[in-house]
């Protein structure tokens, strides 16, 4: 809704994803560092192509809504439909949940090197046309090595390259993921999901959920069948739908009418006057068309679970964070917002047909 | 279905066609060939902008299945709905329809140098990673120039780059629309149509349709209401439907099992053994796995109305068929196949859920 | 001196050659189309990485004037010099001289679709930033096969990109090679040379030449000490010499005052309005700031020996000047011209200091 | 020596940021933030294309050594004699000496936002290929702003791309700029210029000059006439030389035989057992090839005059060093080094020719 071109799949990132795991794992090979087994290396590209699996209709905006998991504990119980056709998974399961025997293959699928991030970056530059997320990659993978206890690290060499890399997500976190105008539609798909449930259920059949158990093998199929376009065919419905915010806010979708989004905290007569001019039908339902939240994007947080390693030529261990710590001190992007469907947005809703 | 990548839109696609129109007239103003009234200039800008509105669910792939009329048709018609809301678009409407005053306007829109073709082939060059179709746009566009006629013309020195022009559309032709794997596609589709018109009827009421007239408002809002993601969410019925070869064509195409093409003609052998082999239940709708036709694209072949001039120094103008013949020799691109949706794949599809 | 940022080097262009005669041997290695003992792998690289050694300062420009010989003809005769520290180069020299007994390796050095023009279209393209000339040069590549008989060839699916490949070049004389002020600035070098030997003698001993023998290793030796750098300093030199026309030219070298390039065949008329309006003291020496010539580029003309192959899945040849007559018909780029100093610009050089 | 494409000129440099400067005016005027008079426009323009005219030969590398003066000195020097064909240039001078009433057309030219920056980072990035210095100068250059007094500034949106820029920078300098054979390169030339002074004298009759004087007239005349083929004439010359050790630099630099660099101190045991090695006739002479040193670049290391500016929509001016505290802590690169000429190196250069 912001970016026109932006129009890429989830399917080319897994393709990309898994792309760069094959690239990485024959450069780390053509050097020596590393030896696999190829039923190794099969296990790990899978684990590349399938690690979003987990993922459903509009993905991250609508993460745990639909069905009250987070992504990656549905990609595991996918895995386990999954064997049925391939057979046993059990290798990629371990790369997937980090716990390979050797931990640079889920250090690749699962940390602030791995090809996930590599692989969205790029995209995400080149089809938005922001370029401040552009990284070379190429470069990047061919300084990845090994320790001598299995763990994922940069040649000393490449220092520069991965400082770029960290750098790159800030910069696209601040154009792109955090852009105002993506958080506005993020916010309105939302706001229109919690409306649709409260008034026709959920999408799925969440009663038979039982708390603490993953999710049935009847749900995750009924989970498969949803895609985007499901969900467009509701916002359809929604449109014609008798219960009036329902209808605002999926006409709103249908038209690209967006919230108004401000950077900051709300004064009390922010809200005042924005509820004084809204059509008086709307007002018991305002808090609809109103949002306040808060935008989040670390730069580099290490932890001594994810944390970069540089691999001198002496063989000397280095983290990142002692390396470079400006890139810690550049701190996470954290934006606080607000904003509200305008006056003017309502009555134009209120009248189209 | 080929090019992972290439999710790009018409939307995207229109946005593009006016920003060249935008730079091609402000080329021309600056170059002191031309000069236009404000009125004038907005009006070619909204031509270039709606050219393609009349464009339904996969566009050219189901043009005149859906609502029997050519995309232009509907782009005229639409128009009218437009002016209730935009006031008067009569001098748009005269730029589409090739009857402005000036030519050159209408050559922009349409004629072998038009913005459309300008924007289409570095657009589906750069998302489908097809360098052959990429086009120095910008030198094009600041080669254009107008005749003392009023009729749009390439200046001498810009001969090289309207060479490559012509050709790099060729190459796409070639590579990219006509592909084997993309002819498969369209065709499953255009099957699945036929078949699931067959059995549920028209997808808007086209009963209601008179021979000579243009579509009815009626028609042209219910058509408006249609998109690609109406259209699957039918596939997704279809693969529910009990008539036995739509609920197949229907898991064809969301499984994203395409006919085997072939270039050439068949023999009869080759029905025949394809047929023997196909499961027995399915000998009697054989015709809806099979397929035989051709495909067909231009290189440069001009006609009195759609012929590019060259603009001398001099003030001579050229043609370009006779500047460059070896553009008309190189002929159109044409290749009748025949395929088939294989036994394998047939049976398969028998067996899915 | 017309694309200030082409200032790239004959050093960087062998090594780009050696590179891509490194992946196309690679791909045709891995596709199982040949084998190759690694003696003849780096023969192969040797040639494409020496292919172009007999040039001397300014290339093309000065090639057969300051050493009368055609480049390649020095390119063996240095091989020689190069054995004594090298080792045998006897099969490196079969392949540059079209003697090898797999012609594959020869057509990869001089052919049609040799890798010094995949290296050079690409390079000059990038360099000037004239897009006609970009390649997709890996694409093609990876198409290219050999035949039963060890010819080189592309694959059938590969005939765009050679259809491409051949345009490409064809665009890049035009754009470029014999781009107007190119010429023009070719011409005042060769003109200079002539006018510098003219007074001071050739730059290397050519009067120990004998006719119909190779270059001695003294002359060869002399020669490899001159580099563009020598020539400069000797235009510099030139700029103080008392020989009127030379002084001129040498200075509208350092100052990059060209000759004025029309196309065509002049008039009488065209010379006596020019000789009329320069200098008078110039007169006896016109003919060294006039200047008459045709420029010539060929776009495909097949011969026997130089012919693109096209090799089918069904293991038939097929010959390029057949399936695409079009390239042949063309034709070579063929440009008569004309041109002089201006006398505003002679009267320049004649004040200047 | 390091990139063999990175060989653009001082020249397209210029030029390159004279386009910059235009492209910075023009969107500053048509945002309506600025009004100037075309001379000022023009002076700020030829400001851009002269900034650099006061480099000699090799530049930076030789700087102060041939002409003992800054190359700005040189520069200013060079606009009196400039004034005699091209006239006035007071406001020319004004605005690179950092004096001119509107001071953002001195920060144009020398501030951490200059238009010298702006185009070598992005023109060194696309001939050496290292994408870690690609910069979206567009975009950049489109945030620019001015403040009420009249001061360069960034628009508060325009935080992130600048952010950019000043990390393209550092990175820049990480792996080209102060990339070790770069530096090993620069060393040689340096050591073959002190050599060659201390045999033959100073390139220019530098016993003219008068201490706190600038150059005079013929002085500068002088230094314009050296270029890079003087130097080079200069070091085949040396190549001849019977002073050994400056025959042995020659001869280095002309077969690219480089030093050994490495990063750190060197112990009392590194000199010695180099020494040990190298041919017994040069101990003697071995400070000619050994090198101690250290190589320095800032990242953003403010100064009340040089602090980049956001202005934000509120009209408040912020100071980059406050909003983004992590750029300064990134600190300089600072790299201290050592090195030598192998005893490899130098015996082969003792057999060469």
């Amino acid at each position: 809704m912001v970016y026109p071109n932006a129009t890429h799949t989830r399917f080319a990132h897994a393709l990309g994803a898994m792309h760069l795991m094959d690239t990485a794992l024959q450069s780390l090979v053509a050097k020596g560092v590393i030896q696999l087994s190829e039923k190794t290396f099969e296990a790990a590209l899978l684990a590349a192509l399938l690690h979003d699996i987990g993922h459903g209709p509009f993905s991250h905006s609508l993460e745990g809504n639909i069905l009250p998991y987070p992504h990656e504990t549905i990609t595991y119980a996918l895995l386990e439909l999954l064997e049925v056709d391939l057979g046993d998974l059990s290798e990629t399961r371990a790369i997937l949940q980090g716990q390979h025997p050797l931990p640079y293959l889920c250090e690749l699928i699962q940390s602030p090197l791995d090809v996930d991030r590599l692989d969205y970056l790029v995209r995400d530059s080149f089809f938005t046309g922001v370029q401040e997320g552009i990284v070379g990659t190429e470069r990047l993978i061919h300084t990845l090595t090994v320790t001598p206890d299995n763990h994922l690290a940069i040649e000393e060499k490449g220092l520069a390259s991965v400082e770029k890399f960290i750098l790159a997500r800030r910069f696209m976190y601040w154009q792109v993921y955090l852009h105002k105008t993506v958080l506005a539609a993020e916010i309105l798909l939302q706001k229109w999901y919690a409306l649709w449930v409260a008034q026709e259920g959920p999408l799925l059949p969440l009663n038979s959920l039982s708390k603490n158990a993953p999710p049935s093998k009847e749900l995750l199929m009924a989970f498969m069948e949803l895609d985007d376009t499901t969900l467009w065919a509701l916002i359809r419905a929604g449109a014609q739908h008798n219960h009036l915010p329902l209808r605002l806010l999926s006409k709103a979708l249908l038209q690209r009418v967006l919230f108004k989004i401000h950077w900051g905290h709300p004064s009390l007569q922010d809200y005042h006057s924005w509820e004084a001019q809204i059509p008086p039908l709307l007002h018991p339902e305002a808090k609809n068309f109103w949002v306040e939240g808060k935008a989040y994007s670390s730069t580099y947080e290490p932890s001594p679970a994810h944390e970069i390693r540089l691999f001198t030529k002496k063989g000397e261990v280095l983290l990142l964070s002692e390396v470079a710590p400006w890139l810690v001190a550049a701190g996470p992007i954290e934006k606080t917002y607000w904003g509200y469907l305008s006056a003017a947005s309502l009555e134009s809703l209120l009248q189209s047909p």
